[in-house]
């Protein structure tokens, strides 16, 4: 067993067995984002984590990922680009698409929300496969715009996200090498 | 027209008329939020506007709710719990229902993230006709826990949102008192 690579943050961090489907080891956030100071500490790490990138706007995915997609763009003090799931937004969007173990999914942002040559860190709170990451990539890139870098709280680095990512800087915090941790 | 009654923050908010139905004026708040530093300044309003309130956790609904919930929480430094939509949270919930215009809908809660006697701010980023807020309070109550109050980005004061939480304090920083801002 590796142990996450820094930070006790970990300990805020509940692992749920079998969840959503047997096999699967759901890493469940909600106690670490309930505890005020352990929040602080993950966004100001993940703050630092990022600090030598150049970006304009973060982009996050509804609806986790909007957490700490804000709580980091609060302390950067930089906008916040949301990307909603299809029909959500009210105006001219921009989309792209991802691959699910059953079917795709759609991702939307409106199309104002990333002028071209904007440069955007993609921001989510876990690395899992890397598909809606990606996919966050593709929607900066069909707006005109360039992606500073990738930056998850969480890593399941035992699943080759970053295999998805290629090309891109990824950065993490927390990292969990083996699916039994 | 009734101008909005604090700050120019109204100036990032746009109106987007007939959406999601004819005759319905839409705030987008997008805007806003891709604006880093109108972002803080909305926040620290919203902060400031709560700061006679003694409560230990924010409360927010999915999905754009986490995105003011978060960095409220983030700006006083304490914990977020997350309201969720059915079937997305891994352990036990507790849940509360409202009204929809054709049906209802439900939000979920951690079981164990508001523990019996915790004073809970809940906050959206708009108050309407008041029936997700409310939601919002039941839950907080089902729990064992007491509404410290309910926190908007935006009141529409015209759709009579605060008769639903009356009993309950209630302020917010952005009021439209005609819907034809």
């Amino acid at each position: 067993m590796t142990k996450p690579t820094v930070h006790n943050l970990e300990r805020h961090i509940r692992t749920v067995p079998d969840y959503p489907h047997p096999g699967i080891s759901f890493k469940d956030i909600t106690p670490l984002i309930e505890d005020g100071p352990a929040m602080h500490e993950a966004t100001d790490a993940l703050a630092r984590a990022v600090e030598h990138l150049e970006y304009d706007r973060v982009l996050s995915a509804e609806a986790r990922g909007f957490v700490f997609g804000t709580a980091l763009a609060y302390k950067v003090k930089k906008g916040l680009v949301l990307a909603r799931k299809p029909n959500k937004l009210p105006r001219e969007t921009i989309s792209a698409s991802y691959e699910l173990e059953y079917g795709t999914d759609t991702l939307e942002a409106h199309a104002d929300s990333i002028p071209p040559g904007t440069r955007i860190l993609v921001a989510d709170d876990l690395l899992a496969t890397g598909g809606t990451a990606r996919a966050m990539c593709e929607l900066v890139e069909n707006a005109g715009g360039t992606v500073a870098g990738v930056a998850f709280l969480i890593e399941l680095g035992y699943l080759d996200g970053r295999e998805k990512l290629a090309g891109y800087e990824v950065v993490s915090i927390i990292n969990y090498d083996d699916p039994s941790e």
